[in-house]
């Protein structure tokens, strides 16, 4: 792992340049909130994104898309139906998706839908600990979160004031990021986007899921600089994600 | 009158600190053009948002925010579903709520819903001249203000070029503000979910609306000081609900 | 065409002040990701939007809009009862109409309602490349796009690096606009209802497309020069929408 950390921030500056390469295509099956600051990470990293949940669509979308990310935030009926649609569609076709159970710790009925689509292999699954507690059923620690990625055979970005991404065998720590990232509605949201467009150009997803939760700490780290309270903040960090460069994220990561 | 208005810059002031200290849980039912923001400005106030309308989830959010915003302004019916269902939750638990009827004058359905809401007890009602004619169904005078909060038993607070503040024996008018707060969407809005985080800490409603009208106007003369249109005035208006302390609210209240 | 097109920038300065003197109210049934940002477009171009697509309201906004947007962006059924019964309210008044086909070339049945809502005479069609082609059912080329322009009697603004405005006789090519202007959520979305507000204040709507896509890439223009990525871009192109004056305006279009 020491050997590998050192090696982290390099592997996440390729997957940063092979997002910008490829311009994935990335459907976003999001909540109401985040809808727009997520297209808007997604087209400032490269990505190219699209929303749609109606369900003569959602199919045809899911099925064009490099990546696929669902997210839970809004718990209505149309988009539980077009989350499953468009996960059998990207299974099938053995593209990568991401799982954002947001709130599932406030709702029973998020938390059980959202059990039923760990069942489902996401590539990656990315929380915070409240959720990620409300999906192991267990307190967190080291051990309980290993326990879960390998139950469920994903990759887990846990985030927080530390980022923790752990699969069966690999844990890896991330200190970077700005307390202003809480303070903006759809951050957390927005990064599970950008996670899902580098799991489209990284077949190992916790060097994906690593690769992403640095990007966007280094980026918030740029931004917070610039940024005179949260407003202004949530637009520094689109233009820090647009302009982040490899040597920026060398000289900021800290990961082990 | 005169005596008290010396002292509500120092009450808004206290409120303001209150909202940032006790973090209050608001839940929003809102339009989509102003979910965004609303939340936005929500967290940069200190408060914590919450914006589901899903029907196996509303009661349970609205039973453990700490106050509760129903905002008209996107009017179908799992919205109005959703409203009724919320503010049964909280007014069992005698938790505050906010009625911002939007576009009233516009839409007879709504104002038709909107008096039925008027009847289930919100704590303060935000609203523009024009709506509150609607509401009223008489021309704005102060004495129609007056007739309308007695008739209602709650409070109302009409923005505009200047705010009222009226309940059943206190007027207070403020005089803050800027022109640019009319050429922001959601503005409106997003300042009625900031009353609800108010009133969530301030037991007199006359006293919470009209600290978060005066706190809302400060920080858009605040705002307006540093944008060069409206397009960053809404950015530095996040930054200004953020950033505002009490000797700048002080030197720059204007309320009678 | 050269002569009237020395003119253009002044039409276009003309047209720009009339909306900002007539306030005219825009309905727009857009999707969900673009609302706020073409809400906020429109308010810092001096127009006044609405949003709603309830049943029961929409007909009696569109009656009362001075011009209407349908943008299909978000193919909901309720969606495509409202800008039928929308569509309906402003042609029997001959108020104008924009459609914004929005990914018509990557979903099949948004392509086939697109088609029917051509035959209901929208004053002008605002599309790129790819939508054009889906609809044309045709390559693009000069002759083609002024074929689907003849073949439907409307005005075409197809946007892309030079955008183009073709009805029956005339073709104007606009060489303004910068390269982050597509790296923006929503920000074809937020021009086809500010072409939406141009219509309302000018009977050409030859004339009120070429001025407002004038407008946009001037904007887009003036708005690059302040910006440091697409955050702050689209922050800075809603101030230079609001600001926008004819001296810059001529200075800076390109167009024949």
């Amino acid at each position: 792992m020491q050997a590998l950390g050192s090696e982290l921030p390099n592997i996440a500056g390729d997957i940063l340049e092979r997002v910008r390469a490829k311009r994935p295509r990335v459907h976003c099956i999001t909540n109401a909130v985040a809808q727009t600051y997520t297209a808007n990470i997604l087209l400032a990293a490269g990505a190219i994104p699209s929303m749609t949940i109606a369900p003569k669509e959602v199919t045809a979308f899911a099925q064009r898309a490099d990546a696929l990310l669902v997210n839970l935030g809004t718990f209505d009926a149309e988009r539980q139906k077009a989350s499953l649609a468009a996960i059998a569609a990207v299974n099938k076709l053995k593209k990568p998706w991401v799982l954002d159970p947001v709130f599932i710790d406030r709702s029973k009925p998020r938390a059980a839908f959202a059990k039923k689509l760990v069942a489902k292999s996401p590539r990656a699954i990315r929380l915070n600990q409240a959720e990620f507690e409300a999906l192991a059923g267990a307190k967190f620690s080291e051990r309980s979160l290993g326990q879960c990625a390998v139950k469920n055979r994903t990759v887990i970005g846990m985030t927080g004031e530390v980022d923790f991404v752990r699969d069966a065998k690999r844990n890896a720590i991330i200190d970077n990021g700005h307390p202003l990232m809480a303070k903006v509605t759809a951050m957390g949201c927005a990064g599970s986007a950008y996670l899902a467009a580098c799991l489209s150009v990284e077949n190992d997803p916790w060097l994906a899921t690593v690769a992403a939760l640095l990007v966007l700490g280094v980026a918030g780290e740029v931004a917070a600089e610039r940024a005179r309270g949260p407003g202004s903040f949530a637009i520094e960090m689109v233009d820090a994600m647009h302009n982040l460069d490899r040597a920026t994220l060398r000289s900021k990561a800290k990961v082990n």
